[in-house]
């Protein structure tokens, strides 16, 4: 490690979409924005006023050093250093949506998702499907990093996120607040006959394992994709993510 | 290329999973086995068997010979040379399923999906939630290939894949044999509002650009998974593909 380049909490983030939506869902997480010596257009235009305004320091540089940042992505001539550890806590989360504001409100948690590509594909659905918030536990779960912004397609940066010690605890406080936990297993009840009732959190298990007993256990409701056939392989963790987030919304907007 | 090892058109699958399920599944398409001197177990025993039914070589290799074939995939001891170009026709799809056994029956149709892995997931989620066939254009749409059938679990080893040279034909085809065509697009009617009449074809647009508009015009009805917010970037296709056949699938499940 050079002393010039201390490590640091932060990553770099590189293309116009991912940096535009980080530093407008996120812009305290910003630190220094490199601009490709040259590079014009009304969107660099607005990613260098908003770096300023967020505090981050702007450099002109030559693209070959964008190249290196970016490690082979496509950068369009702009990168973004940004931190990823400031997620917020329970308690700003719960102040965010206060109890008056909670109808229809649904949170996702995810029980020790490991891959950054399905967090960024899970983060994306989640976003497109209306849920406001995600629910990592600090342990065993894939970091919100560059390339899990890249996979949400910068999604990732329109939701507060919540780095949980233990998931267990936050979903018993949840459910003291009012919300209903419902959980993805193959062995729930078909989703579609279940209720789906709001404030809600649904929790999605890891991608080998599913969810963990003890989280299991604090569901209110366990539900299921229902499998056309026997021996089929599971659909992935974002593909299942995405229908129940569907099923959720479709309950909440056009009752049964 | 050397002459020892002439071009095909197969190319190699490895790992345990993807080799049983192409071998109970496509066992035509199997052309040699390769199998580590000393792997043992049932499945692998059960590999060689179907191999050797399916009329394929069976070699005891040395595993860097493996390695080689697999380039860096975990094989697990197991890599199949199989043909991926050995899809059903139009015909001979409508003849597996006679007009008296298609209530309830869904197939997917791909509008130029170029990516192997969305290719890949949209076919295990298929599989999963009951589609029973794929249709793929010849032209612009990512091939079956090794790494399409390891994105898909296997899955896509289990449908039947017609290619066909102009899809809009082959819907013109497909509503004249009594199949409803629904299409997505984001400026569709809600999914949850649509009424899915089977037999249905379910197509899904590329990923930058959607439906091509021919394709689109012959829908009956183009359908949307409604965002929960403008802006908002759309879900992935395989995500996409599984919120609707779920929808589908939920239809056809269970009256609304």
């Amino acid at each position: 490690m050079s002393r010039r380049e201390p490590r640091t909490d932060a990553s770099w983030l590189s293309g116009i979409h991912c940096v535009l939506e980080t530093l407008r869902g996120k812009p305290g997480s910003a630190k220094e924005l490199l601009v490709a010596a040259g590079s014009r257009g009304s969107e660099v235009e607005e990613i260098t006023r908003l770096a300023r305004e967020a505090g981050a320091r702007v450099r002109y540089v030559d693209r070959r050093e964008l190249d290196l940042v970016a490690r082979g992505a496509r950068h369009q001539g702009v990168a973004l250093r940004a931190s990823f550890h400031e997620g917020e806590s329970l308690d700003g989360l719960l102040a965010r949506f206060p109890a008056e504001a909670r109808q229809g409100l649904i949170i996702v948690a995810l029980d020790q998702i490991q891959d950054p590509h399905n967090l960024g594909a899970i983060a994306r659905s989640a976003v497109n499907l209306g849920a406001r918030a995600l629910i990592l536990p600090e342990r065993r779960s894939a970091p919100v990093t560059g390339a899990v912004v890249s996979a949400s397609a910068g999604a990732i940066q329109k939701l507060p996120v919540v780095n949980v010690v233990n998931l267990a605890q936050t979903l018993e406080r949840l459910k003291q607040e009012g919300f209903w936990v419902y959980g993805a297993d193959a062995a729930g009840r078909p989703a579609w006959d279940a209720v789906f009732n709001t404030p809600l959190v649904l929790v999605i298990g890891s991608e080998g394992c599913g969810m963990r007993p003890l989280v299991a256990s604090l569901c209110d409701e366990v539900v299921s994709i229902p499998q056309a056939a026997a021996g089929v392989e599971s659909l992935n963790a974002s593909c299942a993510a995405s229908v129940l987030l569907y099923e959720a919304a479709r309950q909440v907007n056009k009752k049964p």
